[in-house]
């Protein structure tokens, strides 16, 4: 039993608050346990310089990533000359898994911007952008369509994405930031609506991890998307 | 009668949720109609640089100011590679106005940080950052000497702030972004519990004002400020 | 009785020497007491990108401002690496101010440069760029109309800009730097030939201000304007 | 069979030139095919300044990464004004795997670099700089061992890393260049010399991966890091 | 003749106003024709960071130069986001030139700062600079001598610069700006009041030179700077 | 007699091997002794910005050189977020002498990127990239007009390039690190085939010097720079 009096396959608490803000086409307010982070979604008559540039067909979808500076235990200081190497990894990573829930050839000549502002942070704030914003992105492409400023829907599947690690020698589940500290291994997976795999990224803090701890902590991963899976299918119903 | 069916004079609806995040000493969720901003104060125990090479003793208090991407009509990009001289004005007239509130010399070595993220931006973002501000700094005061953190309230007075302007040459108090588009003048007023100024911003937008056309606004702003306060004083019962 | 042996109603000396440049098309070295600014006046056959991306017709007028390292006291560090938050206030409000003075569709896909480098800095250094660049404006409009380089005069009016403060509680006019570092409160007010207000921008420095001072201080600002606007008019006859 | 003749299970040939470079510690040439990196390894009498900040005990050891800008097929652009999501997730990446083979409390106050610098890219950069720097990073502790510039060897394990992918639905070893190009996921493993994992990435480029895919890409890659490891074994006898 | 009436190895007029700035410890507006340039020395209580980690004893010695937005035909952008190879070139010459008048082991701790403001550019900005500094310090050095704030002289000879050229094929002294847009070669040579060379610096501009030509182009070099230290002695008794 | 038992009009041994890189057009590592730079041509399908604006006809040529980080006695920090004055003027200098050995006009709307890599630097490392660069680009210019990429050879001399000095009272050739940090006097000479000056850049470092010791190192410059251009001719029939 973990502190949080959770078993070690069990996800925090998921809620999310849609149409959270104003102007964007799609907004979340996603909760994993206590970390919250708003997810919108914007969408621009434009694609980036080098698929100008290589004349390349279809549209495009980008994402950032930011913690609000009083969205950590000590402030943190805001990005402004230049982004960190973590964020940086962070918002290709988001980029990346929304990305592979579309088909972009669908949205010629558009970019879709996926902003995560992490309000509250509380372990697995990537995790959760990349969730809250799949759902963000179903509502933003319904209300285009309808509103015809895109032709066709280019969404194509759905993604989850949710943490695990070996804590204690542990396989556990969606650690939340005091798990994440003490953790062993930390390893990220985004997985699709099919069960397939969009990255998985595992890293050994403390230690090293064997074969048989990687498949464990995959196990985890499968389980707890397909719930976050469920979930999201409910807010966009 | 406006748009929005308001008294010239009249403000629109001020809501605060104080205590919205999970981290910072003081936060509070403000909303001038509809726009929403979150301010949060944090402490740390430093000051800048420039305090301690002139040997200045006593504290800081400065300020950060941010439109989140989505918080416009249209997607404003982050300013990740240096601030624009807008997000500067406005950071130093947040800074220099909760100053006024403060005597920070007995904070000795400590620095105050207000952070002020606009998610939703309908129009006087500025001044409910600083009306926002004020309540959550009042929320820290109040934690940190109960914790011990500070040995004195630096707090000497309360500041509120709101704009004013001239719209279809009348003056109007506390303008939404629509009207704000329109008018042809554009003030914004700073004020302390005593009815004194902390700051008088006036820009011929359109049109030049005469004499009387600022003195009309300036009572208008202090209508609108007395106000404020009052709410202000609600939430920290 | 000041320092200087001015009353509290009284300008210091001002005097212009125009044509002081040998390339732009118009320039003028102001001295407002012991300030003494370089302004100077360009234009370019370009218009900002986001007016192009707009599609907005006419012209534009932007203003750049920089003091000297060695124009102070202590030698000021030159702004290679970003422009600090006072700089870009400054810049923004002459840029602002002379806009104030001009119809920039006159001047259509043109961009107006205005240049105020400070060479001596005693107090008031914004004020007598924005009122020195207003005369190198004029003798520009002229030379660049008779060369054909303009179709239209693109001014309307004349702008001049004057520093009022409290200072001992009293209310003073075009304060050097002593007398600005000891001030209550440190306020510059733009005006045009007609009496009209462009910018007022009031600051508590040190304490407060009641309405009736606020009053003072315009009545100060309204006749140093008249004054300046007189000492213009001499110099571009 | 591959296009290069290699079975799916085989690595390219794999040289190292040990003592590469005049100056530093340790360095390496190292090839994987046509890939080639010089790694090199200097230490300095210094830590990160976060580590002083927080009093934290040991050394350091971080890692930087280039791309030549003639060693690709065009023009690579030099990142002088700042570095690109993709580097950072490089260097990070080698930095944390050559981490996992250090203790660095024993080398206080010491920081190790490694510098990674790509002079012909083939595919599988940053896997041979992981596995070339390993080696660089070997000669240089036994060379400052000796010289008494570290007291003891950091080093507690090797460390060698290699990339797998599906290609053509098949999982593949080692993937040059065009392979890379066309493979549909793509996956680094860094691994040690007892057979556990430091970093597991993987990516679905083209098309997302199922359990099984996974896990035959990581049979090949701990069968591919085994043989890296005997080669490393072999040039620092 | 050339087209000012000048023989070729004639020097344009030169002309210097001392104390031309209010608070510097040095200050010359110095004429090369038509050419001005604001030159200025400031002193500090500090030395770079570098010496101090080196721990070498003894004072500092450095240059910035700069071109005024208006200084030339078409204006020239101010160098805000870093600064150009040309700007790093000539500052990084005056500050090598005024190093070798000087023994800065005499003012130890201390940095002199010496800015070269262009103010109207028509060719020789340069050379212009470096002996107008050269006045301006030997100004400054006397007053922080009397005052006391240094204790020793460290000027020990004194500096001149000059640009030669070939122009049609014929060896000249002293390029407008004109002559230098059309120059085959342009060269700058410093010397000292021993005649000695301290800096020459030739370039190929339109086509190569020949060792004739050299020699040619260094005895008008010597010539000019002989005439450049008379005018510089003059100015400092 | 030198320390390493050169004479003072002695070059160091020079070698050339070409072809070192798989990617660029033209490339060669050159040896200055223990000076080691990757020299690499590639062409682009582009002029700069400024050449388009200008309507300029024909291409251009740029240079870039790097010191990588470990190519040092101590490590090097790498220019990420700007170029260094010293890298600045190198480059530069590289990029002028490589342009006097072409004409541009014969490649129009193309741009030949240089690129020199130090890998270990032993002084004369702005000389070795020159040098070596020219034999690049021979080699370039020949593969390109072969596979039809350039029209015409834009190559009308050849250029090379050597450092002398004086060191202990006496004129010497091709210094080495050690001399080079002991120099007096430090001086670089570009020629072309036809034994005219490209560029002459000599710099007092301890001491300024006479018209005599400058006689002395041209003569040396014009000896060591004929020799290295035989070593050129080999590597290109």
């Amino acid at each position: 039993m973990r502190k949080d009096n959770r078993e070690n396959n069990e996800l925090r608490n998921i809620n999310m608050i849609t149409g959270y803000l104003m102007h964007p086409a799609g907004s979340v307010l996603i909760e994993f346990g206590k970390t919250r982070v708003i997810c919108s979604v914007t969408v621009a008559d434009e694609v980036p310089h080098w698929m100008r540039a290589q004349n390349i067909k279809g549209g495009w979808l980008t994402a950032e990533y930011q913690l609000l500076p009083s969205s950590t235990g000590d402030r943190v200081r805001r990005e402004r000359k230049g982004v960190s190497g973590r964020t940086q990894e962070i918002q290709r990573l988001i980029g990346r898994s929304l990305r592979a829930a579309c088909d972009l050839e669908k949205i010629p000549g558009k970019t879709i911007y996926i902003d995560c502002d992490v309000i509250d942070a509380d372990g697995g704030t990537r995790c959760a952008s990349i969730s809250g914003a799949m759902t963000a992105l179903r509502i933003a492409a319904k209300k285009l369509l309808k509103e015809g400023k895109i032709k066709e829907n280019p969404i194509i599947t759905d993604v989850a994405a949710v943490s695990v690690g070996i804590l204690d020698n542990e396989a556990v589940l969606d650690l939340c930031y005091e798990e994440d500290s003490n953790a062993e291994v930390d390893m990220n997976v985004i997985m699709t609506a099919e069960n397939e795999f969009v990255e998985v990224q595992g890293t050994a803090e403390a230690r090293t991890f064997s074969r048989k701890q990687m498949d464990k902590m995959l196990d985890l991963a499968v389980k707890g998307n397909k719930e976050i899976l469920e979930i999201q299918k409910k807010e966009i119903i």
